[in-house]
């Protein structure tokens, strides 16, 4: 169930439903976020509040919420609700879901990644041994709560991060994605047109429930992220500033790369993203990053069966394949094509 | 799935369709079991080896089958095959529910109450804080592996563990299992007849996917479970042997007693059962216990909601009723008539 501001009653009826509400928010949403939403009446939810940052989605955070459940006494019929970004959204998720075989939650995304991504279609999770989401399960929330007011609240790389979502939809799914774009510090009123995101919110949350377990055609919601997800585990782990968006900005250029090799996709829509790309996202500097060791990442990818790496492409616009097995030298030239494409003059000058 | 000796044919074919294969085994099960079913073809399974004991049920040591299944590549098509008594299948459950957000799993119980019990219906978890499978999924195997030849393993105090839920059957459903006993060491083939672990299984299998979440009449599964639950968390955290099923064997006159209270239960039942219990359990000795210790651990089961004590009780053989909000003056006088009992000289004599 989404709900927008509109559906207030709603939320107040399904929290009312419940014998008590935990509120799980970081340190940033504790601070920035939380007074945004005073009229929802939380004045009696105990606060469980999480350090920021993607380091810290690890199974010692899941403790430390299990241990505040435990020691708020909270029962089967408790609701965590879930006040933050992906990483608060996906791993109350999972906490919310193991804690005496699955409480509800609810979520409220307060980042535009969190809002058409992470908050909605029930993935949840936790990084482990160094890998993306390898721990965690599928489990819809009870409702999520899309406030755009958040928006306003954000650094303008946390926005570019969600815009690369919204931009993938353009390639997947329908071609009106392609136009989105910031209008930073603001559009009248968001910095974003509300209209994109919430055909996103739609768009994610029909493909994932006719999908609820990554089977089949919910896979397709992995364009760009494959390298994307590579590049963003490996920065991270050498202690470099990278935005899951970023990741995945980037790592679209690559599986367009791989989308005219594999799929013969039209050659246009590569300088089409190059663009795009260039108006839009961070430049990163990739050159000299080890190739190897984003292939040995990739191969842990859940995507994968049978030790082959497998990523979605695209034909044409709005006609994605997925399970493509692609090989390594193929991956390491669409690695090269993206390091080459970043520091290529002609786009970024000198 | 519940599959017996005859079926191994489906068992192979199942395990041919993943792309890999992991045995989760304890200390124990890997030198007394897993020679027995050498003829399943695990030769190229990967084995994962924990530490024995209840105590090793937490989340450290699911960290441990997180680590290797990392190590060893298992991706999503891979099987976690658990071989092992209810801690092994329970735990090996819940690992496997989470990794990647699930892989499939499958159990081959090696003890009485695993088959009839923690192994079907799928329940996973772990304990915390220690709390008795406070963290966990609902979860069910791909399939259910029961063979009979491993009841001449075990010890007996395991098999009176089973036999304590399968006497419950006989309280919450039908009377036919009132009958089973132990013939130890060994009845002509097995120290129980198949017949009642073969019905046991049904049942529980039956009311499980009536009601896979326990929201409804799946809670009469908890019957003796209340204080029983109390009873083994405590007398584990404070260093004495008792089994699962021990604790049952022992909630169950007490749930007789407050059954009567609250529910009409004719009194003879409660006659029927102390004879019953003194025939074929093991006396301890319970003078002394904190009843406000065991109370505490009550208002952290999982039956509960809003901070009562819930029962299931019964209002005759075969008639259970669930939810039932006990006074806690009830229950303390409920754990008192059990430890007069213990300690009453008619049943068991100097």
């Amino acid at each position: 169930m989404i709900l927008y501001k509109n559906d207030i009653e709603k939320l107040r009826n399904l929290i009312a439903s419940h014998t008590k509400v935990f509120l799980l928010l970081d340190e940033n949403t504790d601070k920035y976020c939380l007074h945004l939403i005073n009229d929802f009446d939380f004045q009696n939810a105990v606060k469980i509040i999480i350090p920021s940052g993607e380091q810290n989605k690890n199974i010692e955070t899941v403790q430390y919420i299990w241990t505040k459940l435990v020691e708020n006494h909270a029962d089967r019929k408790s609701l965590l609700i879930n006040i933050g970004g992906g990483m608060v959204t996906d791993i109350g998720g999972f906490a919310a879901s193991c804690y005496q075989r699955g409480i509800d939650f609810i979520n409220i995304p307060t980042s535009l990644l969190g809002m058409i991504d992470a908050a909605v279609g029930g993935k949840t999770g936790i990084d482990f041994q160094g890998l993306k989401n390898q721990i965690g399960v599928f489990s819809q929330p009870s409702a999520v709560v899309v406030l755009f007011e958040f928006l306003e609240t954000l650094p303008k790389r946390e926005l570019l991060s969600g815009l690369a979502e919204i931009i993938k939809y353009g390639f997947i799914v329908d071609k009106y994605f392609l136009d989105a774009k910031l209008s930073y510090p603001s559009y009248p009123f968001y910095p974003i047109e509300p209209k994109y995101i919430e055909k996103a919110i739609e768009v994610k949350d029909e493909i994932t429930c006719q999908d609820a377990t990554e089977h089949g055609r919910r896979k397709i919601l992995n364009f760009g992220h494959t390298i994307g997800h590579a590049l963003e585990t490996y920065l991270i782990e050498n202690h470099e500033e990278i935005r899951h968006g970023e990741g995945v900005a980037m790592g679209m250029l690559s599986a367009l790369y791989l989308s005219e090799k594999y799929c013969g996709l039209n050659h246009k829509w590569t300088l089409f993203y190059k663009e795009l790309y260039a108006k839009t996202f961070n430049r990163f500097d990739l050159r000299g990053i080890p190739v190897d060791a984003l292939l040995e990442i990739m191969r842990h990818d859940k995507k994968n069966e049978g030790g082959d790496i497998r990523f979605v492409l695209v034909e044409d616009i709005g006609k994605p394949v997925y399970d493509v097995v692609v090989k390594p030298e193929d991956i390491i030239d669409s690695i090269n094509y993206l390091i080459d494409y970043l520091n290529d003059a002609n786009y970024w000058g000198k």
